[in-house]
C-alpha cells in the first residue's frame, strides 16, 4: 500500500470518527486482530471505532471508496475466526463496541430496541427490569455483543424453547456496503409487505453490511425454574426422554442438555469446586431446566412427578431435583465448564435431527475408534435442538498434540457421519475463516451458487468482511 | 402468440406432465384464473397440474426457455390476487395441488416433511393424530395449501404463541427460476453453514422460485384449552390485559382477538344461530385462549383466577369463559364469521406496534369520521400481533358502494395514520396485485432497491410471478 495514500485515508477515518478512535498502535490494535481462540492473527489497516450508525456509515464509505476490506467486530469472542482480519488484502478492523445504548424498551409491545455493541448480559438485565425476558443465553454472554450474535445468528442454552438469534428478531439497522444506511428498525410482530430483507443480513456475519441496531423480541419473566440431573443408559433414552417431558411438561422446557461421564470427569478433574451430584457413576446424563411463570412449588412438583415416572419405568437411571438457585447453580456449572476442562482437541459442532443424535453418537464414536484407536470423544450439548459438540482428543498428551495437527483427518470422519445423516457441520458458531474451505466439500454446490449471487447482489465490490463463509 | 409455438408448448408441457393434466378449455381453466374475492381475472395461457417437484422443475425449465411466466398457485384463497394472471403477458397457472403427500413425520424431531400442495388442515391432522400439534391456523386452512401459506408468511390466530409461518420452517425444497431443485429439506434446527437460504423464499409470493415441499416444526399437543370472551372499555384496556395475562399465564396465551361492537353486531345480525354471550352490552370485546398440557381442570382455573382479579381491580368489564368445547366454538364462531358478516367494503390489513394499536384505532377512527361522515369502522384481529383489520364501510348501501369506489381515498387515510405509528399496510396477506402499486408510496426506496436486486440476482429473465410484489 501506499504510504500517502495510507496516511490520508486515516485522516479521512479520523475526521469521521475523532482521531482517539482510529487506533493504530500495534499494542492497542492487537486484542482486536487475533481472535478468542488464538487460531488467527493477523494485522488490519487499522481499527476504528465509531459511535453511531452515522459514524459506521462513513467510515464503510470510505473504504468502499478505497477499495479497504471492513472486518466487522463485536466482543470478537466468535470460535471461527469470523471477526479478525486475514492478512491477504487491505483491511480495517471495525469495532462496534461504542455503539452499546439501549435505545427503547416497550412492555407493552414487548419488544427492546438495542444497538449493535450492547453487551448480551445487559440485554437481559435491561428485560429483567422492566419484568421482561430476554432469552438469548450463551457462554460468553458477559462479554459478547448482540450485533455479533445476530450475525452468527447465535445458538446457546434456550434454542429449545425460543429459538436461535434469528428468531429473537423483529427489526434491523444496518449499514450497506455501500455506506448507506437501511433502516429497517421495525418493532412490528407481522408486516408482509415484499422480502424479510432483515433475514439476509442475521447470520451472515458481516459479508453483507454491518448491523448496527435491532429491535428484539421480549418474553414473559418465568417466576419459577427447576433445575435437574438426570443419568440416562444412552442418548437414545434422552432423546425419548425429551419427548415424554415435552408431553407432560410442554414449553415449560427450557434447556435440555447432553453430557457425557467422560465430560464429567473432565470437569471433576480439572475445575475445582465441582462434584458429581449423584451417588454412583452413569454413562450419560441430560442437565434439563423447566421455567414458568406461576408458583416455584408447583413447578417443582410437576418436575418431580414426572422425573418419579420415568424413574419407575425404567427410562432413566437417577436424577435430582436443585433444591435451591446455588444448586442449580452448581448443576449448571458443570455443563458450563465442560468447554474448559477440554481446551485442547479437536473441536466440531455439528447437528442432526434429534431423532438421529443418538446415531450421530454411536457411528462417530465407532468410526474414531477405528481410525485413531485411544482417542477420547468428549459429546455434549444442546441435545434438545440436535446439536452436538462432538470433541475429540486422547488421554496421552502427546498423542493429543498429534490428533491437533492431523485434525483435518478427524474432521473428514465425523463430517462425514454427519454428513450421511442430513446433518450439519456448524450448528451454532458459523463459519468465518475456520469452516470456509470446509464448507465447500459439503455443501450443494448450487446452494453456493446461491449464496454467491446473495453477495454479489448485496456486495458486488466485496469489501465487507472478505475470506470468511464465502 | 404465434399459434404453432403456443401448440408445440403445450406439447411439450403435456409430454412433461401428462396430457391430461395441461388445461386450456376455458370452462376447467376459469377457478384458476380469478381469484377468492373475484377481484382479479384473466387468461392464462393454460393452468398446469405436475404432480411431483420433478415435473414442477421441467414446467419451469420449459417456461423459462420460452420466456412464458409462471403464476404459482396454492388452494388460492389468498386476499390479494398473488395466485392469478396478470393478463400482461405469455402466462402458466402452475398448480401445486397434486403435490399432496405428507412425506415424512418424525415424532422425536419434532418435525412433518409435506408437499407444497397439501391442505392446510391435513397437516394439522397429521400433527394431532402423531400426538403432536402444527399450529399455523386461520380462516381459510380446510382448502388453503401449505405452499400457498409459506409463500405468503400467512399469520392467522396462534401467532401470538407460535409465530407466523415463516418461523414454523426448517427446510424446503424449491424450484428455481431456471428450472433447478434446490434441496433443502433439512430437519435441523440449527445450521449455521452459510445465508439462510430458505427466508428468500418464505414470504416472496412465488416471485424468487417455486415451493414443492417443506419440514415443518412440530410442538407438543396441548391437553387443554381454556376459551374467553372479556368485555372491556377500549382497546387500551385489551392491550393491559394482554400484558397481564402473560405475566400471569406466560405463553399458554395462543390467542388473543380483538372485535369491536360494530363488527359483533354485524355478526348478530347476519350469521344466524349467533349469541351475544354476555348480558349487556360493551364498546370492545377480547376473545382469548389459552392452552396447555396437563389437566384442563387446572387451566381453568388459573384462567378464571386471572379474569376474576381483573375484574376486581376494573381492568375489565365482563367476561365469560366456555364452560364446554361448544361454548368455546361459539365463542370462536362469533370471531371467525366476522369477514362474512361485513364482506363489502374497504379492507385494511395493519400493523402497528402492540402498545400503539389504541393509538391506530383511536387516530384512524377520527381521521375517517372527518374525511368520510358517517363512515362505519370495523376493526378487529390480532391485536395480540399488532395486527388489526381494519375495514371502512357505511350503513347506506349506496354511500357504501361509493366508498368502494373511491376505495383509494380510504385507504390513503388509514395508511397515512399506519405510517405515522411505524406500521405495515400489509400485516399478513402479502401485496400480489393488490397492493403493488400502493407500497411504493409506503416503503423506503433503498428497500424496494434491495427487494428488485433479490429479484435480479435470482430471477434475471423475471418469469417468476411477475406483476406482483414488486
Amino acid at each position: 500500500m501506499n504510504d500517502v495514500a495510507h496516511r490520508s485515508f486515516l485522516d479521512r477515518l479520523a475526521q469521521a470518527v475523532g482521531r482517539a478512535q482510529v487506533l493504530t498502535d500495534p499494542q492497542e490494535t492487537a486484542p482486536y486482530c487475533t481472535d478468542w481462540r488464538r487460531q488467527y492473527s493477523a494485522r488490519a489497516e487499522c481499527v476504528v471505532r465509531p459511535a453511531s450508525a452515522d459514524e459506521v456509515a462513513q467510515v464503510v464509505r470510505l473504504c468502499a471508496h478505497e477499495g479497504v476490506a471492513v472486518v466487522p467486530q463485536g466482543g470478537n469472542t466468535g470460535l471461527c475466526g469470523g471477526s479478525v482480519p486475514t492478512g491477504t488484502r487491505r483491511e480495517i478492523v471495525l469495532s462496534l463496541a461504542r455503539l452499546n445504548r439501549i435505545r427503547d424498551l416497550d412492555t407493552l409491545n414487548n419488544a427492546i430496541t438495542v444497538e449493535a455493541g450492547c453487551v448480551l448480559a445487559s440485554i437481559q438485565a435491561a428485560a429483567q427490569a422492566s419484568g421482561r425476558l430476554f432469552p438469548l443465553s450463551l457462554g460468553a454472554e458477559g462479554s459478547c455483543q448482540i450485533g455479533g450474535n445476530l450475525s452468527t445468528n447465535a445458538g446457546g442454552v434456550n434454542v429449545l424453547r425460543y429459538g436461535n438469534a434469528r428468531e429473537q428478531v423483529l427489526g434491523l439497522e444496518v449499514v450497506l456496503p455501500d455506506g448507506r444506511i437501511w433502516d429497517g428498525l421495525r418493532g412490528l410482530r407481522k408486516d408482509n409487505t415484499g422480502y424479510d430483507l432483515k433475514q439476509l443480513f442475521l447470520g451472515a456475519e458481516g459479508t453483507l453490511g454491518v448491523i448496527t441496531a435491532a429491535v428484539l423480541k421480549l418474553h414473559p419473566q418465568p417466576a419459577a425454574t427447576a433445575t435437574a440431573w438426570i443419568a440416562v443408559e444412552a442418548p437414545q433414552r434422552a432423546v425419548e426422554l425429551l419427548a415424554a417431558l415435552r408431553a407432560r411438561l410442554g414449553d415449560r422446557l427450557t434447556a435440555f442438555e447432553l453430557v457425557s461421564r467422560v465430560c464429567l470427569d473432565a470437569v471433576l478433574a480439572r475445575v475445582p469446586g465441582t462434584r458429581d451430584p449423584l451417588g454412583a457413576a452413569h454413562p450419560w446424563y441430560v442437565l434439563a431446566e423447566v421455567s414458568d411463570v406461576g408458583e416455584p412449588a408447583a413447578l417443582a412438583a410437576s418436575v418431580e412427578r414426572a422425573l418419579t415416572d420415568s424413574a419407575e419405568s425404567g427410562e432413566i437411571r437417577d436424577a435430582t431435583l436443585a433444591a435451591s438457585e446455588a444448586q442449580a447453580a452448581a448443576l449448571w456449572r458443570l455443563r458450563e465448564t465442560i468447554p474448559e476442562a477440554q481446551f485442547r482437541n479437536v473441536k466440531h459442532d455439528v447437528s442432526v435431527p434429534v431423532s438421529k443424535v443418538p446415531a450421530l453418537i454411536d457411528e462417530a464414536s465407532r468410526a474414531i475408534e477405528r481410525a485413531f484407536p485411544g482417542g477420547v470423544v468428549y459429546a455434549f450439548g444442546h441435545i434438545g435442538d440436535g446439536n452436538i459438540h462432538y470433541n475429540v482428543g486422547a488421554s496421552d498428551p502427546e498423542a493429543n498434540e498429534a490428533l491437533m495437527r492431523g485434525r483435518a483427518a478427524v474432521n473428514a470422519v465425523v463430517y462425514e457421519v454427519v454428513a450421511a445423516l442430513g446433518g450439519s457441520i456448524s450448528a451454532e458458531h458459523g463459519l468465518g475463516q475456520l469452516k470456509r474451505e470446509e464448507i465447500r466439500r459439503h455443501k450443494d454446490p448450487l446452494e453456493l451458487e446461491l449464496m454467491r449471487a446473495l453477495k454479489k447482489a448485496l456486495d458486488p465490490a466485496g469489501i465487507m468482511n472478505p475470506g470468511k463463509v464465502i
